[in-house]
């Protein structure tokens, strides 16, 4: 049994690490932190772990002490100074947070106003997006866990960039999330009186997603990718819908395009690409770890179209991370994270 | 007092015409008709209406016989042979279905699949928005009624084609609609288990208002427009949000076109640009006859975006159908249509 | 045009006296304050009276001042003051707080912990409930705003108490309400992701409205009442729905005790009792000033079921406050009221 | 392995099932049915099984052949020809329905209108409320599984009942459900638009599960049993909140009825007695197999008041019948059971 530790477990995200953990067959908790709530119970903030998982909110240094593998779910700036802690211990780092996620030192200043601390660390970090980068992760201990969104896009966007069918130059992703993505933080935005019969955009074309999608592309074309993203705050409690469009440099059906996908992601059990007749809903992966794709085209401008779904806690975050653990640990992909969404 | 006829009060739009008609100053509701519903009482479908107003379902032919002012809300095809009756009794006919939206019948068959079934009818008729065109509304006794993803979209793009600052070539249009958009028939996919906490797309680049925002931006250039439609459906009960994309021409602000809009839309009343600091919400603009507007731009790509929103049932169909009316009968616009949204 | 003011404007309950205001006929307002926002404009809180009313904050003093008619929508325990201030000079003050609806000093020290300051105040003060109060009303120009629970619990039961068929020592009322009735303060229980999907029972038989609810109806017999009142939390924005039960003293049927009813508010033009078929739904009374009654009858156990329905911000809360002030001004008390609530 | 069938699969209940039996560690599903849908795949009726379980749905008989344990989920009256197929095969069978949940005859008669029609079957018949029947459970082939509301009543005031705390003759049972109770058929009152923001009693004080109740506690106590009960229909997916209502016989507090409950369901994996400080939600059992249970008092009145959640797809239904089977196959009953509610 892997000792487990969680950084910033009384956010979403640790929160929900720890739920899908405590399940897990083949690791355990050894202990949790929480720098806002140190000392208290995590069953206080999350009455739903009454009699379940009764613990204490300890110190980082008190997390990684005790632990093998150690989750971080903290703002973006936190995380540098942990994983150098952890790296230099030969334990395992896996950063929910943006902190590893841009290679480029100058793109993180300009998006995250921030230096890199460290920076043999960020040679050293693997962008852990398993579907895409599978082989790379295997070899690392310090994971970059993807941003919710860019799950959505890369995972839907990157075959068809891979094989060159689409002027990257021109991307256009409309998304659309749920509220947890806005985190556990008090805000007025996601006050229920302000967000239910609501809908708007935010941080249109100017959401630190963009150079993180962007880079991610770049790994499979030689030419420009420019993306323009606009995120939308949904009224739901889960998921991440993505409705991305770029213009078909040659004429192609959408069923050879999604053949091609179907093959692509034909041996990965979390991507699921769907038939002709079914769409992604948000209803359909929720509290699972899956991500569901359908490609389109609209013949009249040559415009290919996919939709993508995932749940933000699961792909988006939690799911991933434990994704990646398992590749760390050598252990089945699936384990764990094989939960069904429940259809209502 | 005129007299206000409306066929298909049972359905959605032709209630909310029930609903604001009742407390329209200068008009009196005359007859209510449906076809399913005939004989039955339209508080019994409808329990708001209860002690306000209980009245029951009369043919078509009392309804046209009874009013001087005729609202027909029904599905596409039925319009055609009730807008010759009432045209030839020289009574107002304003249609908030599709059949008198497309100018072209080549278009109409290739969408709807039916024919012009009286041709002179169709040179009669007006595209109602009256932002765009209230002096035609203004001479003509037969409206077509847009629809609620074109108001939405053509609202947020005419000034920016009209001043011919986007390439109309590669428009897209990313909307997401209430419940109500899809009708009171009961149906599988506005289940609440189903929708509720879901989100998905839908007749995706295949959607009837396509060639009907083209028509209308095509009214404001002399070049190409071919607009790619997707449209999502929204866990909420009503309102619509468009958010589009197009390429700018040439490298111009975001401040400029907004005042450019603002300058564009400064004498109407229903239009709200919105300055830099807001964004539309449809939870700032349900239960009104807004449409509130935001002009944005991904710099980085050259691509303008606009987001708009506004109350499906109201700017996107029965609250512009009276609007229309008003401008027909010679009353002030707002009469009837000034409620302020409710902020929760 | 009588000049209004509006104390606290910042708060639900303000922001609302300020949407339907501003639509009323036969006032204007003056002026408006807010403790927190002073200096700051209504339209940046609330967007939705973007182009509508935009209009700063003042303070109280100023409001005042400029006011003929004032309203106050603050937490318990600041109204004597201003009520104090208002009086003395000849103007209407009605208070949508807690500070004048208790009538014994004991009991609201018990329940708030605080004095009354004014002594005379209270006994002049009137407890504003138009449709079993009305005459007092009228004569009065210090008027206490019910709360939000009491209305709909009152308007179901005092009729039966009035007539004598009820054991009012073992009344049960349980009650459910959206969450603008939590108020604009950020808090955890509101936030969208832990209400949304939720539904909570909260200060179980603890409440502050249950003197409230047991002193208004004390007023109709000579018996002791005692209420053991529930609030729950729902996950919608507006409503109230209360079930209360009571054992009847003697059999009756549900249908005389409706006709009963009927005959009892068959004036009141707010009071909805419905027929037997239907039955009171929160979504049947939203954004309408109306309380929807319905009679049930548990034979088998001798126990008397009400069913009450209203909006927590228009019967319960601003729109009450508006019909009082027809009143006390002598105008119809349906002006500026008579919102028809939309079915979706 | 035990082979596993399920009959009436296409409904909310039968689909749960196979969701939660697929994860099942110790059986497998052998076949599954549906009248409506036989023929077709149960991923084209919820897509969540897409690529996880692609299945056909099989007659009834092919299903009862096919396997050692029978689940039924049908309307009443469906299950008593089927039960008598499968007990004289010598298999399980695991009734979700109401057919054999009624141990008198002409009670059955009088809320279902319908006969027994193998007498002998509902001698042998067991109610499958583990936490209050588990030995008898443990003896039959046959279990009665409760219904969502009674369960949720009955664990919160068997205890009570049991100690002769309360009066049974005045109790009352308010509760709450989510939509899924009202199952898969399309209905009016579950389509999104009429359901979300709104929410109302039905079936006052005549709902089938108020004889359900009464049978159990009459089981706990020689007294008269009646319950008054109401249910309500609330704006989420899933949850049942009952609050209950029961006059003490003699002055306690909660903390001494809590203590008793804490100790009378202590061994109790899945029901939660909580502390003083927390309530029940259903947001905190969504998805789960726990019914959370809190005691209140209300002192002024001599009122007992639990509060009880659980999730009626779970605890209410499918969850309840695979902790039945569990007992039945003599496994560890949270076998395939100890799903974590996510928080969010």
């Amino acid at each position: 049994m892997k000792k487990i530790g969680i950084i910033g477990a009384s956010g979403y995200a640790g929160a929900e690490l720890c739920r899908l953990l405590l399940r897990h067959p083949d690791v355990e908790i050894a202990a949790v932190s929480s720098k806002s709530f140190v000392g208290e119970s995590i069953e206080d903030l999350y009455p739903v772990f009454q009699q379940v998982f009764e613990r204490t909110f300890e110190t980082e240094a008190a997390v990684i002490e005790a632990s093998d593998v150690i989750f971080a779910a903290l703002p973006h700036g936190l995380s540098q100074e942990l994983a150098y802690d952890v790296i230099r211990q030969g334990k395992i780092f896996i950063d929910l947070g943006a902190d590893f996620r841009l290679e480029d030192e100058t793109e993180y200043q300009a998006w995250y106003g921030l230096p890199f601390t460290h920076k043999d660390l960020h040679f050293h970090a693997v962008y852990g997006l398993p579907e895409l980068f599978r082989e790379q992760i295997r070899e690392t201990t310090l994971v970059a866990n993807p941003g919710c969104y860019t799950t959505c896009v890369q995972l839907a966007l990157a075959p068809a960039v891979a094989a060159g069918l689409i002027d990257t130059s021109h991307i256009i992703a409309d998304c659309k999330s749920g509220a947890t993505g806005a985190g556990r933080t008090l805000s007025k935005i996601t006050q229920f009186m302000e967000l239910n019969e609501g809908m708007h955009a935010y941080k249109v074309a100017n959401h630190r997603h963009t150079p993180e999608i962007e880079q991610t592309l770049r790994a499979f074309t030689k030419e420009d990718v420019h993306v323009t993203f606009v995120p939308h705050l949904l009224p739901v409690n889960r998921g991440i819908l993505a409705t991305c469009y770029a213009p078909l440099k040659k004429k192609m059906t959408a069923a050879a395009i999604r053949a091609m996908y179907a093959e692509r992601y034909g041996d990965e059990y979390f991507v699921r690409v769907l038939g002709e007749q079914h769409t992604p809903n948000i209803g359909n992966v929720r509290y699972s770890n899956f991500c569901d794709i359908s490609i389109y085209m609209d013949e009249r401008t040559g415009t290919l179209i996919t939709v993508s779904a995932l749940d933000n806690m699961l792909k988006g975050a939690a799911g991933q991370a434990i994704q990646n653990m398992n590749i760390l640990l050598g252990l089945p992909e699936r384990t764990g994270l094989d939960m069904i969404p429940p259809a209502f």
